[in-house]
């Protein structure tokens, strides 16, 4: 029997000196709770998404010698974390100090560390590189170690033998993704197992994303159960950024038993110190099985995430108050509702800029979602500064210089447009969020993102685009969530959610006649969810291909005969098809460079895990002759 | 004798039809001239910075086609080429199809493969995943690809026996990193040597940064000289980016003989196909050997880059007129100046936004800059607009909802700058852009960059800081050798030079009184430059230790004394260092995210080459306690 403690603690990136204050204490109340050994998260000193701080030899100093303090406290019990491992002597890839992601195993203000290995701390086997990971940049890998040394990788995973109870016990210490051997050739768990490892300790520091848990349960249960042996996972919680994509860590550190069962699980999306009593030889039998994991894919835990990370980068960054511009439409209801739940009504300013394009319709709407919401409530008409600078423009002498002649700019409806939502952010939002002392906030959603559907330094504008890593059905099935579950009552009112979806920039996006957005949200959000989601991302030729098999709805999700009903002909089925794969690709890639950071919520946020050049579209050569074929067909 | 031509292409990211068509068209030029090999750059069929370009199942197809047509083109002669390698059948680390960053060899319409290797294509042996680069992401490394096949990376270089004459020739080919082998353990050069390869080809797509091809032809001179093998060296030219950086590739294709000599070399930022008749058994005794290369590192380089860099990145987004906010500053004199001589006076609309805080020195410069350089010339006024928006603001009644009480919000002299800022930007030069028909530039520096001393959707705004690579003192350097050299005269006025610089947003920034900016760039430039720029990071606890020891400006570089006269004691030297990091970590961060994209220029420009997070700033405990130590001692 091992008493261990699962230390799911709040990393602070890039603040070592916190991060082990808070671990110096919990070690402190594990001692007094008779644990023996106590378990923090990968990187639990450093942090884990820090950029190119990994270059400053000042910080890696720094973070060595906070390291030295964990272990000097570890009197009386075992110590596990996660810190960078290094080698001053050896350069990296980069030419730099070699850096190791690695997990040190202190006892008795010794570390552990063993004869097979050059170093007195274990290191990351399988080092992720896809999607917001980039460690080859600053990590030597096990790959490359064994390479070294002329042996193979799993001969280099050995158990650290630890004492318990006056007996030495042979634990594996693998980090994060080693536990998904299934998707790689080697397999640490096994060659743990094979190595005479008792008890595997997987340590990590793993972003929430939709879906994530259930199959790291899947994967890491079975690992447990064909190799017959427990184990302990941590993670931590906090927030962690890659600059322009915020990524939640929900924690949810969880024991297998030998047999592949989940006996614990720490709440996610809070600190925690769980202590279990893992009984070794009888694997999980004295221990009842925990039957039901919360749910990761539905929308409570949508809004479980948004609110945390929203309320997370709101503390990060210092700030204690918003200004939203609320249109009457759904995604500035979901926002202010949103932000009015973490910081409170009085901490919230809603403001209205209506020109004359705003119908009375939506004007009442904002209102009363104020009204509901108690929050500060502003009216703020952008007409008199929007005709001022239509004005200017028009009345603006154009010299050229070398001939002394002149001339008149001319302004069309469309730059109007433009206009009035650059006027409601950049003059307006931006404004008085300074006056209110707080930011204002971009409520764009991925739908938008995606095709650029948002004006630059108008309503892409803002200090976080917490909604933006959900398609627009999701801000709908949020924003009911809201209403019937968070609030228990209707303060996003009712008629937002039958309201067309309109920027009201124009008579042609009159919502009282019932016209709005170019994006049939039902389709489009399907269409475009498969260009950036997908593994294997979708492109013009594979969406052809399924639409010319007749199976387009169906590899997409979205609802039978919808695409039939939308487009009568294929030439109308691919000119639309075109068009949004030249803004996905073109103009919204240069409007994506300049967004604000994105919180993620999906398998895929914008940002650092889509990684995008601004190159302009491509299409293929077999897409051309799908085409061809498709339009000689339907002539 | 081997005739062989060096195919410096322009190479379009993304565009393999585009690409693929190039090719075909100098292959058939090469086989007029009667070349026996035409190499080609790396990944000249896809281009090299896609971003997760490369997750796109049919963009990989598309390579693959494309490259088959580049093969049956190949009759009577052998091409060399870059292109993506794809193994379908197995996974990548990424668990996709297996990607391999590939060097194909055909002749007479067939793949040059070797029975040693799995694939009839060679693979880059040393990935980058530093700077901007991230191999890894995306491509399986030679080093794996050893460790799976249970053998040592040496022994898979082997050369490949083209038919020159009758006669095999081995050469050896390797991608861009493999010829820096003396970064690493690894040596392909050599081990090709040793296997038998009489000339090593190393095909490219590298990026211009300052500096970098003399440090290249010294690391190629004596790779070739220490292995007696000459050594052809073929990069592209044209324009990538990453999304937030923009990197030109000047290409400087070179062949280095026998002796580590230079016998010739492509001119950079050009198109070429340069043909070299090379004698592989007398290396380079017939070939008279060049004696001086172009220089790299000064100010007419610098300037090249730029107008390059700028120039295609207009033509890549499809830009022809650019509106530019000229202040009378040199920044913006600087971004007037390049962008005239590159798009012609009549394409450029420069615009003077006064507000009361500027002066008529400095109104009176931004007008005769526009006439010395005939632009059209535009003065739009923003008080008005800006006392408009005070004004709203102040009588904005601010509702609470909760119990209808109401108040008002101040603004404070501090928001009026930003709301100027804001109105001459996001109101004005982006309204103006649209009815222009063009974008609106970003005039920022990279001293400004660095601290967040710009205000966002205000001048930090645009659609390409084309500056913001160059330190204050580089701008004056540049503009400099723009009158002196690029136009022969002063079209940027000799006041301009020496005027404080001020962004003219209140009364403590009146230039006629020689007040300005807070950073005395002098000491500043070099500050930030060694918290940036420099490969081993500096931060507060090596400046502090440097400024402790008396060695500070000979370590970054500035004007000996500065610091003594700038910060009479140490308490002021350390204000100024920490408030400068607070920034430089902290509120900065946050503006870069949502900054235009920067065109690389230095050996690391702002974005994809600086991986940040924001963290916020942190101070080592090495710092706290020198700190704490000299200010003991100061007081």
């Amino acid at each position: 029997m091992i008493r261990i403690a699962l230390a799911q603690m709040e990393v602070v990136p890039g603040r070592p000196d916190l991060n082990s204050a808070a671990m110096l204490a919990m070690i402190d109340e594990a001692r007094a709770k008779k644990v023996e050994i106590v378990v923090f998260p990968e990187m639990a000193v450093p942090g884990y998404l820090l950029g190119d701080t990994w270059e400053q030899q000042a910080f890696l100093r720094d973070c060595e010698e906070y390291g030295r303090r964990i272990v000097a406290a570890s009197r009386g019990l075992c110590v596990m974390f996660g810190n960078v491992g290094l080698d001053w002597a050896k350069r990296g890839d980069d030419g730099r100090v070699r850096k190791y992601n690695a997990f040190f195993v202190a006892q008795d203000g010794e570390l552990l560390g063993g004869d097979h290995f050059p170093y007195p701390f274990r290191i990351k086997s399988l080092q992720p590189n896809y999607r917001e990971f980039d460690d080859s940049r600053h990590f030597y890998s096990l790959r490359k170690l064994a390479l070294d040394l002329g042996r193979q990788p799993a001969e280099l995973l050995r158990p650290v033998a630890v004492t318990i109870g006056g007996r030495k016990v042979n634990i594996g210490c693998i980090l994060c993704e080693d536990g998904w051997s299934d998707d790689y050739g080697l397999k640490p768990v096994s060659a743990l197992k094979n190595n005479g490892a008792e008890l595997i300790v997987n340590i990590s520091s793993s972003p929430f994303t939709l879906g994530k848990n259930n199959k790291r349960n899947r994967v890491f249960s079975k690992e447990a159960q064909e190799n017959g042996i427990p184990l302990a996972y941590v993670n931590n919680v906090g927030l962690q950024n890659n600059g322009k994509t915020v990524y939640t860590f929900d924690g949810f550190s969880t024991v297998y038993d030998g047999c592949g069962r989940i006996v614990a699980f720490c709440p996610p999306f809070a600190p925690a110190m769980m202590t279990v009593d893992l009984d070794l030889d009888i694997s999980g039998e004295n221990l009842a099985p925990v039957t039901t994991v919360p749910d990761d894919q539905g929308i409570p835990i949508v809004f479980q995430t948004l609110r945390y990370g929203t309320a997370k980068f709101l503390d990060q960054v210092g700030l204690k108050k918003v200004v939203i511009g609320v249109s009457g439409g759904i995604d500035s209801a979901l926002a202010a509702a949103l932000y009015t739940n973490i910081l409170g009504p009085s901490n919230v300013l809603l403001v209205n800029l209506p020109s004359v394009y705003n119908s009375a319709t939506t004007k009442n709407l904002a209102e009363e979602l104020a009204k509901n919401l108690g929050c500060l409530y502003a009216v703020v008409p952008i007409q008199d500064a929007v005709d001022f600078t239509v004005n200017q423009f028009r009345q603006t002498e154009i010299v050229n210089m070398r001939d002394g002649s002149s001339s008149r700019l001319t302004v069309t409806p469309f730059m109007t447009e433009n206009i009035q939502a650059r006027d409601r952010s950049a003059r307006v939002l931006a404004g008085l969020a300074a006056a209110f002392g707080g930011g204002f906030t971009c409520n764009a959603n991925k739908s938008e993102l995606t095709v650029g559907y948002a004006t630059l330094y108008g309503d892409q504008a803002g200090f976080l685009a917490a909604l933006a890593d959900l398609w627009k059905h999701q801000v709908y099935a949020v924003a009911g969530y809201i209403n019937d579950v968070v609030y228990g009552c209707e303060v996003i009112p009712a008629s937002v959610f039958r309201l067309v979806p309109s920027a009201e920039l124009s008579p042609e996006q009159a919502v009282d006649e019932g016209k709005g957005d170019p994006l049939v949200y039902p389709y489009h959000d399907y269409l475009f969810r498969s260009f950036m989601e997908w593994w294997d991302r979708a492109t013009p030729e594979d969406i052809l291909a399924w639409y010319a098999a007749g199976e387009l709805e169906a590899k997409l999700g979205c609802e039978n005969g919808l695409v039939a009903r939308l487009f009568p002909s294929a030439a109308e089925f691919i000119a639309d098809l075109e068009k949004w794969w030249r803004l996905y690709t073109g103009l919204a890639v240069a409007k994506r460079i300049q967004a604000p950071p994105v919180l993620a919520v999906s398998r895929r946020a914008y940002g650092f895990d889509h990684r995008e050049a601004q190159n302009g579209p491509h299409f293929t050569a077999a897409y051309h002759k799908l085409k061809e074929k498709l339009l000689g067909a339907t002539r």
